[in-house]
């Protein structure tokens, strides 16, 4: 059966499959609420011609479209399923607040400067100063990650149940999985492993590594 | 008569009042919907001591509390009082999706690379490469205002109505007025000017401003 939501994601994703392209997060999300949907593959080219930016005014993946709607920014998209179907946020009016209120935690306190990190090897890396920014920039990471922890604390997710806010602030730890900063927070690590355990977010894994490496 | 919604701001904002401290786009929110509130202003000691960290774990601000409800992350701040409240999402679902889109789109998409220049300026002012690497993080952020420039066109507002979608992205746009970067785009310059003489605006700017400024 044809779903009625389409996705858009790389063709061949930066990462090679391993993840950390923003489609999984909301295939993660698509999974956890049950939501079938279908994927529309596009190419570095495509994403910066008419057609794409018609739907993405910034060039990139992932964009969402059912019936007449179609929207962009992965917070905006995941939201928005979380808050019309029922399994990733709270029921109670102020819990619901406080879930959303980690997702842009996640995406505006966490992020940007874990996205720093990429900015320095992918766009500075032949830079001479790259070697010598690249432990500041960690340190600033290690600044918020400690906040983190020290919030997360014994708890399992960020606020009571698994929530739309636990989705992506896992998704945005994951970048730094392979840096080996996450480790030094051992709460933050098994939070981590927690969110990639979910058999929502292995389907989600599943579906992205088979574009980006067919053969694995 | 008092108010039930109090936010936080700084004792003394860094910059001196110029309105790009956080608070002011909550306040800005608030004055659009034509909400009152209190302020409850916090020292940089103040941030980082339990009192406020169980209010915000990254001790920053605003704040938000309403009755038993307390939240940080100004933009989630922002999409509660709008969800919440009329006059900043338009009622259409869709459209509301896509303001929301918008909010999403100005926090995570054009504010990251801004704050960049933020952080070489703040946090490696000192550092040998800072005046080289200046001209490149310029470049990164021109890459985003020409792609919303395009985007914009000769719109007054970025999807119909003004919403809270626009007050963000003229907030997160004000933080680059004074670099001249602004001015590159004529009709980005105009939406900012736009923004800034709506009188919600210009009430929440002359609150931080007596403040930060009690003689001004």
């Amino acid at each position: 059966m044809k779903s009625s939501i389409t996705l858009t994601a790389f063709e061949r994703s930066p990462d090679g499959g391993k993840g950390l392209a923003r489609d999984t997060r909301v295939r993660w999300a698509l999974e956890e609420l049950g939501l079938p949907y279908q994927v529309r593959l596009v190419s570095f080219t495509a994403l910066k011609e008419p057609a794409h930016l018609k739907l993405h005014p910034f060039g990139q993946i992932p964009t969402f479209e059912e019936g007449d709607l179609a929207l962009f920014e992965t917070g905006s998209i995941v939201l928005h399923l979380a808050q019309n179907h029922s399994g990733l946020l709270p029921a109670e009016a102020d819990a619901r607040a406080r879930a959303i209120t980690w997702l842009f935690a996640a995406l505006n306190t966490i992020e940007p400067v874990i996205l720093e990190l990429q900015t320095a090897k992918f766009a500075e890396g032949q830079q001479p100063w790259t070697e010598a920014r690249v432990p500041l920039i960690k340190n600033r990471i290690r600044e918020r990650l400690k906040q983190l922890a020290d919030y997360l604390g014994k708890q399992n997710w960020l606020d009571g149940e698994f929530s739309a806010g636990d989705l992506i602030m896992v998704s945005v730890l994951l970048r730094i999985k392979a840096s080996g900063l996450l480790d030094e927070y051992p709460n933050l690590a098994t939070y981590v492993a927690r969110g990639e355990a979910r058999p929502a977010y292995q389907r989600a894994f599943a579906a992205q590594l088979a574009i980006n490496q067919p053969s694995a």
